[in-house]
């Protein structure tokens, strides 16, 4: 997916651990010291010092008593991908109707590498509500996005899925058998949809739709999400998944995806205008 | 609000261009070429190409008949700063829940430099919806969540926005004047909430309360925005500004704040569990 096509003579080994120092930040160390920083990054501390006040000249961190932590200036670098994506911008008015239709949270997701990256999501407020926000990964092996995604990709990519992801069982249920896997796999084109019950976390139910660019290309998945305590699987294909392939169809349309069932007329934007 | 600390000697060119180039890519410069982001960052071909087969090992970018696209990966960056932060996971039940309440999109912003930064946000599906996402800038001067910011800001720190501020006229209501600007903060401060009618756009309308955290520092504003095809200033104070104060002061007490008005019980959750 992202050949590396330079040698490693040609990389810039201090952006390499700009980076390692700015993901360092993390729920487990929300306000690191500079040791902290040495430790997990492996780098010494006169090199984490000058990489941080790189960083904070940039605007990215702050450093006070001892301790530093990130700026909100850090969600600006992925809102730089948010406007040079014209998908996000296009799905989410479908998005809000998806949540409202189904009184769940509707995400939209997109491959990277063996993960898949939440790149927009509708809240929805729930007793036992399904907490992901936009930037969070999960394996694409165990969810009903990255089945999508992989569905449609080639033979090639599936099989280094495979071959990469520790494919472990997260439940009792996860597929983790590669011949079974791709059988799954077969199904999802076949059908056109995925649903993958309890799989990546014991009570979570989530089904997902393929949406398209232009040149037909599976680009992105469009998912809805729910708890065993709410609705069943069998439910959720009889009630979300014709709502979750209408609505997929409908951004795949706005991105310029005609088909013989979409044919290419305004729509899908009822009640905005 | 960000000191350099270390000389310019301390600090890595190499990371500096590193990002110069990743910001480059943007709505108008999506999937830009070599020598578009040379163009761009003012830095040589050779020196952009070493940066982008940099970026592309890290897996930011990705190049393809020479045009190169960020890929999502770069969401997960500000991932971090989410997830580093405790404060946008406290707020999301009660950002869903004045979103329900009020009908409008809410929002939660923190002060960075002269702007104010989108920091999480619940979106409402309308027929003019206000369009912003996380990652999100807009000038602190001009809205209602940067005057919530400022008037609780140390004295320095305003005279700084004013300064540094273009403080230009966004709509002929604008407030530029930087005695009059003061009087507003002052205002702000000694009725505890902010209101903005079309001053940073023409029918727009916000309105925020600050949230506070353990020691009582205004570290974040909370916002409800309409339009004056909606709504007009007086029904926004009437009807959301008190749930608006509410919300933040339930925030604030999740963060640890304690005042006067909300004893130390649990409170503001009712429904969740």
């Amino acid at each position: 997916m992202t050949p590396r096509t330079g040698t490693d003579r040609d990389r810039i080994q201090s952006i390499e651990r700009g980076f390692a120092v700015l993901l360092a930040f993390n729920d487990e160390h929300p306000n690191p010291t500079l040791a902290e920083l040495a430790s997990v990054t492996g780098l010494s501390r006169p090199a984490v010092r000058r990489i941080l006040l790189t960083l904070q000249g940039l605007g990215y961190v702050e450093g006070g008593s001892g301790r530093w932590r990130l700026t909100p200036r850090v969600l600006s670098i992925g809102q730089h991908y948010a406007a040079s994506n014209a998908l996000i911008e296009v799905a989410q008015p479908h998005l809000l109707r998806l949540a409202e239709q189904t009184h769940e949270s509707a995400s939209l997701a997109a491959l990277d590498d063996t993960e898949v990256v939440y790149i927009a999501r509708v809240p929805v407020r729930r007793i036992m509500s399904i907490n992901v926000a936009v930037g969070t990964r999960v394996p694409a092996y165990a969810t009903s996005m990255g089945r999508v995604m992989l569905a449609w990709a080639p033979p090639e990519q599936v099989e280094r899925v495979i071959n990469t992801s520790d494919m472990r069982a997260c439940t009792p249920k996860t597929v983790i058998d590669p011949t079974r896997f791709r059988a799954v796999l077969r199904t999802v084109r076949d059908q056109g949809w995925a649903l993958v019950a309890e799989e990546l976390e014991e009570g979570l139910i989530s089904a997902s739709a393929p949406v398209r660019d232009q040149s037909g290309a599976v680009i992105a998945a469009l998912a809805s999400s729910t708890s065993t305590g709410r609705s069943n699987a069998d439910r959720v294909e009889a009630e979300v998944v014709p709502l979750l392939l209408r609505t997929a169809e409908q951004i795949s349309a706005d991105l310029g995806h005609r088909t013989a069932a979409s044919p290419p007329i305004i729509q899908g934007r009822d009640g905005f205008f």
